[in-house]
């Protein structure tokens, strides 16, 4: 197997330079391409795949708690853009500015949305004028750009694709519902659909987006032991509404600003899956979301009946609802297995003459490479059973990455010597909720805080930072 | 019905004024808002969902007949726009440019896409390399900006939702076939699903796209006789190939230059449907495309037993695949009638007491507003056939239409006297092939050349400007 082991040989090791391995995979793997646009790439077929079909189970999702999808200009007027101080702010900075149309200067200038709070704003200005208005839940699938210094393909670049909920409700309290609501829906498609466990919590007061009275992240762990922001979701309060005079009446006929809430999650998530599941091989996909879920590479192929086998094999599997490719090509199997273990596929079926004598064919995960010799005749149950192997294994294995690069710290030192000693990982540890001390952590150490984590809370002690009694345990970590 | 009488009252006729009553349904059914970007519309959650649909029907087609989605950047940088003389030319006076990042000017103005040939084609440069590579047949879901000057909802805006295929073959019979299958398949679409009888046709030469050798169009006629352009298809054989030096080894190890091909259609097709089929009740939207297909309105709905029974009728309905609303809302039953009627849903369901006693329900069709009392055993056909009856009668409706809008004329004041008589509508005429004539025909009567259409040929005589010998039947209107 020379072809194989050329292929191998083609990606750096995540051990030796794991920077280096990522920009392998996301080549090798023909998930992306560069562009001459610094900073924006191009998403090629499978990469795209992977992302269109997040957005088929998350739009099933939104839609199921009644949410409808609009559609937004990408432009916003410099006078919008600045109606809410904390927003533009937070935003202003990193915005890319159109300023000329056809040959003519424009007499404002147009950002390219870097995120549609404002857009939305000026609309339910004009649509929500009485309670029977309320809830709006209205969400959309586009791209945004933000001009960054410096860009990783999906996990930060200049332009981006990701889907933007924002929501008005009558009540304080509804809001606040529904931005834990969407919180969960992000946390548990992570857990289940990615394989990939994440941790829920608020983010602390300076981490907050810009403008919101509150912020929720999931993060996950990446193999590396940096962290990963892998969604938020924002209550505003009636911050927005008051800066864009939105009022309704209630049933009283009393005027009242309705409360506000927005969450997004990105094609970063593409990025996180590859750093949680990828291996020295390249690719390791989530069933729920490969392109392809099961590849069917046919031994012996030249030889009477095994092709017609394999195609009969695919249409079985296709008629049952999976995303299956046959690859017939004479490409030798060896090179065939290297190819579609470097794309993720999360089964391969081998099909070849002595397997249809026998009634038979061999189903091979691309995680662990276990091999079973499974029977024709329920061929759909046995293919839906090795698929879900998958998704538990590399979950199981997920999780056993952060066990293991989780580590509880009652001081700087600790942190230090933990991070010295063990690498990157998730810190869990107290702190007094000072901004000052949150700084001072993150300069001695390198870790930043993630979130404070809904499951940690609970236990008092003394602050990490300057030993003052604390309460509130916070989750600390570089990250992407 | 007062209620009823005033809604249909707050839209213009359509007699009367079109394009205020095209104004007034886009407004009154939800389809879209204004924002203050001028140019650039809000696509609310009824009208997204029109797109969507479209999407989803087109996006299958495409996909079973080999076509994979991939998403490229929205920006263009100056030099890669210039890189093929004629495209620039097109389209440098349209564009919008980014100058500024964060607040930065920029060393290269960048584009925001009008269209995306250059950007496909500096990627196909990276990889087509081999015959293997070919064909690439790729599309994309995206927003693409032209600074119109004067804009309206759908027909034209600043910034228009799309999908563009661009693909690469290595012949020019392949790419030419590819043309024309995709031509056919947007015609296809629109004929059967949209209920819109097109024309197709290439366009002739002082109409074809930047850049292309030949373009393909089809082309529907408005209720009000201008004519609209629903979908183009181009050829480009290998001029791009050749500004971009992107070249394959063939099979005999020869460098070749790929032919080429990009098709598209865009939420134009949303004020086309709306042309084609709306009446002075608002909207009549073809079921294929429509956010709800059935609306459930329950008649004396306090007494007992009308609610649940309306719920169930709902619940098989959904289940068997139809798009269903129960409007259970305590609105009058003629207020519902006018709001359902403005929407375009082509079903009412009405179910009251005397219904549910005789085991029946009334099903009413928009377009013509028949109605049948149809039993409950087999509502599922009952309902299917009743759409198919909304999209054939409509279909047969738009056709008559432009039957009657179809003048042959064999020169130029026959074609003033038939605009003067008859109305806006198409004209056929002979035509010799200059450029000089289509402009004069242009000029003397206002009608522009729509497509030269493949099934009007086989006729000689003499051109409808000068007089001379022409053999090719040009389709004129004034258009949209």
């Amino acid at each position: 197997m020379a072809q194989d082991k050329k292929l191998v040989e083609a990606i750096t090791s995540m051990d030796e330079d794991f920077a280096q391995w990522y920009t392998d995979v996301v080549k090798k793997a023909d998930l992306i391409d560069y562009s001459s646009v610094k900073g924006c790439m191009i998403y090629r077929p499978y990469g795209y795949a992977i992302w269109e079909n997040i957005q088929k189970i998350l739009d099933t999702r939104f839609k199921e708690t009644g949410h409808e999808n609009v559609y937004m200009p990408m432009f916003i007027p410099e006078t919008l853009l600045n109606k809410e101080k904390d927003h533009v702010e937070g935003f202003a900075p990193e915005v890319a500015w159109v300023t000329l149309g056809g040959s003519e200067k424009l007499t404002e200038k147009l950002c390219v949305r870097p995120t549609s709070e404002t857009l939305f704003c000026e609309h339910y200005a004009n649509v929500i004028k009485s309670y029977r208005d309320l809830p709006k839940l209205y969400n959309q699938w586009c791209s945004v750009v933000r001009w960054e210094k410096n860009t990783r393909p999906f996990l930060r670049t200049r332009e981006f694709l990701w889907q933007e909920g924002h929501t008005m409700h009558a009540t304080a309290e509804e809001a606040q519902e529904e931005t834990i609501r969407m919180l969960n829906i992000y946390a548990d498609f992570c857990e289940h659909d990615l394989a990939m466990p994440v941790i829920k919590g608020p983010k602390t007061e300076s981490d907050k987006f810009a403008g919101a009275e509150a912020t929720y992240a999931i993060e996950a762990l990446m193999h590396d032991g940096k962290a990963l922001q892998a969604g938020t979701s924002h209550y505003f309060g009636d911050g927005f509404a008051k800066a864009f005079d939105i009022q309704y009446t209630d049933k009283n006929n009393q005027l009242q600003y309705p409360h506000q809430t927005s969450w997004g999650v990105t094609t970063r998530l593409i990025g996180a899956i590859i750093m949680t599941h990828g291996d020295n091989n390249g690719l390791v996909l989530p069933p729920a979301v490969a392109p392809i879920q099961v590849v069917i590479i046919p031994v012996a192929q030249h030889k009477e009946g095994v092709l017609e086998k394999a195609n009969e094999l695919k249409d079985r599997l296709t008629k049952a609802g999976f995303r299956v490719k046959l690859d017939d090509s004479d490409n030798s199997a060896g090179w065939k297995y290297s190819e579609y273990e470097m794309k993720g596929v999360p089964v391969r079926l081998e099909i070849g003459p002595r397997d249809i004598e026998g009634n038979q064919c061999v189903l091979v995960a691309r995680h662990d490479r276990s091999k079973d010799f499974v029977s024709l005749n329920n061929l759909e149950t046995e293919v839906a059973n090795k698929l879900e192997a998958v998704r538990a294994g590399i979950y199981a294995k997920a999780l056993e990455n952060r066990a293991s690069k989780m580590t509880e710290c009652e001081n700087t030192d600790e942190i230090i010597k933990t991070l010295n000693e063990k690498g990157d990982g998730f810190i869990s540890a107290l702190w007094c909720e000072s901004e000052e001390c949150e700084d001072k952590v993150k300069e001695l150490t390198g870790v930043g805080s993630r979130c404070i984590p809904f499951d940690m809370q609970g236990k008092e002690g003394k602050c990490v930072c300057c030993g003052k009694p604390a309460k509130t345990t916070v989750l600390w970590a570089k990250a992407y």
